[in-house]
């Protein structure tokens, strides 16, 4: 097999990315490793930024997130029980996120890339990338028990923490940086409509809680947690009692409903300060993992997919490697924007030492802070919401 | 010895203070532990919020302020030899601060009460407070080895970090913060005209730097040193070469000159969650210690003393407590914000790992941020001129 691009993973990363390059008359094949049934059912993040929508919009890809995704124009942050409202659109003229599911997203561009009878593999491992360092580099694969090869002028690795596209990374090439935060998160789905019309992001004497949404009647809600927390320790009648407790605020009340997803994710960021070696290039969370306090992994992965189609449309269109050469430093500065933010939104809502400990005052001082200023109020929105593309161009 | 307010403490806090109650009619006297020469000599801040000298001038007391204060619209912050402009006016509706030695501050004020033939004894030791939980407390004192009492109807320790008026304080009535940063803060005063026109926040791969000035020709200038570095290892020439590392930027040379003080300084922040026992309350760095990073001790004191007015205005002329039972409030929403600031201030501009670790990128993905953010740049200068007393009423 050839192509021009060879695309590793139909994450979000990767399928936009082919579809970005088709546009652009640039070919590419995907491989993954697992099922399409596996890969649409998986659960992930669910928040879309301003550009993100904006990037499938232009490819022609929203018709279903158009109708089915749910706007959002503010969000509401909790502090010992009382809310301020964080009002997107008045304060970023006019831009908003998009609650619509990864999984979604991932079903939406997987069906136009196979009806337009373009090529993604299933259940197709990549094994090993060779010869990255020159015009050639090949993957070598396995799909059904048969080795295979596809050769391509660019690798472009989509395929998460665990992928080989950081693997092959020669170790001499980048400098790595590993946070774990002292807690994680308990994370159910809930068949029951959302008890608030947009997310809760909730500091409590007990801990952290989040509520957020899927759609008019899946509810997404998550709680801080020990480390060595046991999902066995967790029934549903405790998870919705301390969910009640924690995102408390007078005159409002948390409709509970049958839980049907229940898991316990760590709190980490993860980055290494090189995206590229040779014609290899590493993209979203194989690149970089954030803390998913600012619902930015997602969002970060299609960024770094903007980059890299301004590099590879460079190449092949306009005979310059300036993009290519410049897509870490460009892609980084983004990504350790969303690091900073999502590191102060953890910290700023999560416990971090007993209650009225030094900490807790100053994370008490900034929501004051919140209330009153009208630029700090700003700060929170337009990083949620996501900055715009040029806002990092010096 | 008999008055209304008994003041321990003729710093700017006491001085401001005695001033602001006579002008409401309210007789007050100071006591003052150290010479008239020594509190006029003794080197402190220099920096005076919006809000201060808006205070001073309604006193009256601004003539000299207003002719030899320096007012700066603005501030550089310089992060790795590469500097960006802060300006205040533009970004807080025309909000200043104005470079001013603290020991001017207290001349003007000690003269203009003197002149006026009010009360105020120098080396005057405050032994003992007592009966500050009744409606007459007497203030024990000391001069020229003679013992004397002040009786009043309130007692204000204006007496600093290490005066008897916090020592006073039941020590169940506070829950005590300490915070002590690993870095100290070795200062110059020297006698050489500004090599800025406006002061520079430094972060450098060495350590952060800070270029201040004093007049028109003399600067102050600080190195962050450890915290067990010792003075003799500092001679003038390794000081100056050593600033000029950290703050240097293209194009730009410090100038050096004689330096006629040089002193280590601990970064400390203390806190206690009650400035009020009975008739004793404490202003200033008697109740709280800011690390000096964001020029903000010497206005908070003078903060505290609008409470304290108004709590006294309150009982005095309108018969009622509600000021003074609130002091405590008010005055800390101020100063839990002022630790905050300083606390981002102090850990965005200073060394704390090594150079390129997380904690450097997240402090560059903040100052980059500072860059591309009018909201975010708001927030430094709204922060650093002062945030108005109004935006505190909640």
């Amino acid at each position: 097999m050839k192509t021009q691009v060879g695309i590793i993973g139909a994450g979000p990363a990767g399928l936009v990315l082919a579809h970005w390059l088709k546009k652009h008359g640039i070919s590419s094949v995907i491989l993954e490793l697992r099922s399409r049934e596996y890969v649409e059912a998986r659960v992930r993040a669910g928040l879309l930024e301003q550009n993100t929508v904006d990037i499938i919009k232009s490819l022609g890809l929203s018709s279903r997130l158009e109708k089915e995704g749910i706007e959002h124009d503010g969000v509401y942050l909790s502090f010992d029980e009382e809310r301020i409202h964080v009002p997107f659109s008045e304060l970023t003229s006019g831009r908003k996120i998009t609650i619509y599911g990864q999984q979604e997203v991932v079903k939406d561009l997987t069906d136009a890339w196979l009806d337009q009878g373009e090529q993604l593999y299933f259940e197709t491992g990549a094994k090993e990338i060779v010869d990255f360092d020159t015009d050639s580099p090949k993957i070598h694969f396995e799909k059904n028990g048969e080795a295979g090869i596809l050769e391509c002028d660019f690798v472009a690795a989509c395929d998460g923490f665990h992928g080989i596209g950081r693997k092959t990374m020669p170790k001499d090439s980048y400098k790595s940086y590993d946070i774990t935060y002292p807690f994680s998160w308990l994370g159910i789905l809930a068949n029951v409509a959302p008890s608030t019309d947009e997310l809760i992001y909730a500091h409590h004497k007990n801990g952290f809680a989040l509520h957020s949404l899927r759609s008019e009647t899946v509810s997404r809600l998550y709680l801080q947690v020990d480390n060595d927390e046991n999902l066995e320790d967790w029934p549903d009648e405790r998870i919705w009692k301390e969910l009640s407790t924690r995102l408390a605020t007078k005159g409002w009340k948390l409709k509970s409903g049958p839980i049907f997803d229940k898991s316990i994710t760590p709190m980490r960021s993860h980055m290494i300060d090189n995206l590229r070696s040779g014609n290899l290039f590493l993209a979203g969370d194989a690149g970089h993992i954030v803390p998913p306090t600012g619902g930015k992994g997602l969002n970060l992965a299609v960024a770094d997919v903007k980059h890299l189609v301004d590099g590879f449309v460079g190449f092949y269109k306009n005979n310059s490697t300036e993009f290519l050469d410049n897509y870490t430093e460009q892609a980084l500065k983004r990504i350790w924007r969303a690091q900073d933010f999502s590191n102060f939104m953890t910290t700023l809502f999560h416990k971090q030492d007993e209650h009225g400990s030094y900490t807790y005052r100053l994370q008490k001082a900034k929501i004051d802070y919140i209330k009153m200023s009208k630029a700090y109020k700003t700060t929170i929105a337009e990083n949620y919401v996501g900055l715009p593309f040029e806002s990092f161009e010096s």
